[in-house]
């Protein structure tokens, strides 16, 4: 209790002190909530796991549904864990867990997912609770700390905390005093609505235009909580065959492009997405010739750690520090060499389009898959399943000074271990679409789309980025819809559209997407 | 030839004058060309018709081909003209013209369309041209004067000229002195290069940032050519009754968002498309309540005069005055009135996320068709057939406060007056997703899809915006689609995608997407 008290510095705070239990009573059913939190880090835990105990306990299962607005993924243990109390009805725009995941897909909760940086605009704006006055009932906030002046010092992500802090009618704060308090970490810039906004005066990495803290009115403050569980954070993906050669493939292609004089020696900011080819890039970079390197992105993981050790990046701009449970231990045992280098942002600045493209981020993210004429899919299996969600994907790839997108060229199916391929004619689900993305890499090789007309990129796809177990069928597909489309003078991006999802099909039928033929 | 000289003030420039004969032998087979233009206003004009004279009377067709990079549109006497005379190779990235669609169609012509911000922007980074060394070995640009210092006064529309200026190895110039100076009327910035890019600091339509002249070595200007003929512009499509009826749907909309607080009294800065329906809404918006509007958009047509009439219309941004002859008299006539509430910018600055999202506009497009989801395809009829590229729809409609697509609810194919539905259940190309759009408007109704899941957008899209003619089908299609896709655990956005695009086939072999049913 010392070390809470310590940590709120504005002492008429400490009689809203309470305990988890307590908060209970706040919640009503059907209420609009706003979370803290960011692929997962920095969400609260102890009040939703209370109120999931008063559920259980209460068998009120159903009786109690929330529409959860948070900045992406939380902690399964919280989400799944509501999912299976049917505590969840609509949530944005990001989940991760099985429960939640099964529930999107067979309707039970309603999600949906748009860019981050949009997402956390059109929150403050009230476009997604506008049936509540733009407001929401309750804002739930994971902290280190609180100042003088009632303002809220995060803990490990921002995400959209400042929205939902600036849009609550009433908070619910939890002070994390299992991490230290991580006041000069954060750089916050409020959302302002037009016609009343202002630029966002960063011109590199390291500038900071914004506050330590998240103002607030103290009288929204209902509760205070103690939590002490630290963040699980995200284990590590080890990195793999096929991500060090898409990762090789990478860097041979930024060597090239610094030759060319198209890049600087030292790169440009770096966004790198999360998974085991992210870690295989970052991996490279530490083993690479650039240095002087910076990073602005949306999630720091482990890598990056290695990344600062390796002397090599000298700053690093995120929203979260979506480290594991290993990395959180080597960032509080070196505090200050790395917090010295990092600084945290919310999610409407780390993803909007105005930083991304002054700083001329380069963009590295993969998708479920990919089609010859250069459009992503990023979210929806077979067009229809939900993954996760769209993330900052097309904050970065649409504003980036180069768009990367990488995957392994083929994935197992169950009876088939080249059984899917991650290149297709279309794409089943449209996320990036050809006007926003560059370059696309797979083991096989790299695609470099610029300036190049439809039909030439998928000539380039298909040579260098198609496993050659699908390469007869694929440049098959392409000649036939050439050949069909320029019959009929409709042929600028060539497509037998009846037949287009053919391989699909034969998946669902048979397990493989090799076809025979286009017939 | 007085007034020639007159507007050319850096006197040092006059022993360039030269006839546009003179300037065939600049032009070599192979070469990337610049040039200035904006949806058609604003091209050269006199030297690509005497280079097509050379081509024709030598009988050159084909053996002088050429690499065209303009801002958009360009006159169709020039643009068909070269694609008749096998001039165009590579057209980026928008045309409109008989003769270059279908060359772009049967593989003549190589075309590419970005979204015009980013089109700018890679154009001046070298992407497009990356084999020459990020260079152009001629630009071609319309101007009304140059400066002293040998700064280039541009003419009615601004386009990607800066960029072209700023990369090209030689200039020619065209001084049309059949239009007045247009000098007062820009507001130029040129495209940076990271790491040293600077912010755009307005936060006004009305701001000033930049300069009044495109700045240019004089040393690169090899011809400057005297034009006389003035741009042809744009004829008005007039609105009809489908037009008046969508834009009452919007204009509707603006008068509930205003009451509800989320739009002020005299809303936000306006982008509006071209077409019927962009003409019916400033139609509306003439006659209407709101008063002190701004405009802050890429092409302005006939009717914002109208509107700057009317009184209501304080104030507009544009790259391009794409009148008509008509209205351009107009402007002619009472050039002071309109010209000191207009600006001009180049598009890398007019379509540029940054000011888009800072000023909060309300970008309004007409797609080819829209989907059940949200999705909007704006460049492909059928998936494959290019009517004119992709222009500045994204760069609006990502980063708009509120992003609205408008589309008659159907149109007539050859047997049948309702025998196209423009909305379907899966759009056969993407160019907008379901992550960047708020509202979809059809005679028929407005659907608002803000905070809704996808299924609560299909049903939304569905009930309000489908034609009578395609409710039941389109009902049975997303009943049918959600039924199949619950039953398997990967309905959040259901689909039946191997009999998605039945309708399209329908309309290939009978004329009409009228199916009897889905089985």
């Amino acid at each position: 209790m010392g070390e809470l008290r310590k940590r709120i510095r504005k002492t008429s705070l400490h009689a809203r002190i309470m305990s988890a239990e307590d908060t209970v009573p706040f919640f009503k059913n059907g209420m609009d909530l706003g979370w803290s939190g960011f692929t997962p880090v920095g969400y609260p835990k102890v009040v939703p796991a209370a109120l999931a105990d008063h559920v259980e306990k209460n068998g009120l299962q159903g009786k109690m549904r929330f529409n959860l607005f948070i900045g992406a993924s939380i902690g399964g243990e919280v989400e799944d864990r509501w999912a299976s109390l049917q505590m969840t009805d609509k949530r944005w725009p990001y989940q991760t867990g099985k429960v939640i995941q099964k529930q999107v897909n067979d309707g039970t909760v309603r999600m949906g997912d748009k860019h981050l940086s949009l997402y956390a605009q059109d929150l403050a704006y009230g476009f997604y609770t506008k049936d509540n006055g733009g407001r929401f009932d309750l804002g739930l906030i994971e902290a280190s700390g609180i100042t003088e002046d009632g303002g809220i010092i995060l803990a490990g992500s921002i995400g959209v905390a400042p929205e939902v802090i600036q849009n609550a009618d009433k908070l619910i704060i939890e002070i994390n005093t299992a991490i230290p308090s991580f006041e000069g970490l954060h750089d916050i810039v409020m959302t302002e609505r037009p016609p009343f906004k202002k630029p966002y005066l960063v011109t590199r990495v390291d500038d900071r235009v914004g506050s330590l803290h998240v103002p607030c009115d103290p009288d929204k403050i209902v509760a205070i909580v103690e939590s002490r569980m630290p963040d699980n954070g995200r284990p590590l993906s080890p990195p793999d065959e096929i991500s060090e050669q898409i990762a090789a493939n990478i860097l041979d292609f930024f060597q090239f492009e610094v030759k060319a004089g198209r890049l600087p020696k030292n790169l440009l900011p770096l966004q790198s997405g999360v998974g085991n080819i992210a870690n295989a890039v970052v991996g490279g970079m530490v083993k690479g010739p650039f240095a002087n390197v910076k990073v602005w992105t949306e999630v720091l993981q482990d890598t990056m750690l290695d990344f600062f050790d390796s002397g090599k990046l000298d700053f690093a701009s995120s929203t979260s520090l979506s480290l594991s449970v290993d990395g959180f231990k080597r960032l509080y045992a070196d505090w200050e060499k790395y917090t010295s280098r990092v600084v945290l942002r919310p999610i409407q600045f780390s993803n909007h389009p105005e930083a991304i493209r002054r700083l001329g981020v380069i963009a590295m993210n993969t998708p479920v898959e990919f089609d010859i004429y250069g459009h992503a899919n990023s979210t929806l299996v077979g067009g229809t399943r939900m993954i996760n969600g769209i993330g900052g994907s097309g904050d970065f790839l649409r504003n980036a000074y180069l768009s990367i997108m990488h995957t392994p060229s083929t994935r197992p199916s169950k009876s088939d271990p080249t059984g899917i391929t991650c290149v297709v004619p279309m794409v089943p689900h449209v996320d990036h679409t050809e006007h926003d993305l560059d370059v696309l890499v797979t083991e096989q090789g790299l695609a470099d789309l610029r300036g190049l007309c439809p039909r030439e990129r998928a000539k380039e796809i298909v040579d260098k980025c198609v496993h050659s177990d699908y390469k007869p069928i694929m440049q098959d597909y392409f000649e036939r819809a050439r050949r069909e489309c320029f019959e009929r003078n409709v042929g600028h991006e060539p497509h037998m559209l009846f037949k287009v999802f053919k391989m699909q099909q034969k998946l669902a039928e048979k397990g493989t997407m090799k076809i025979d033929n286009w017939d």
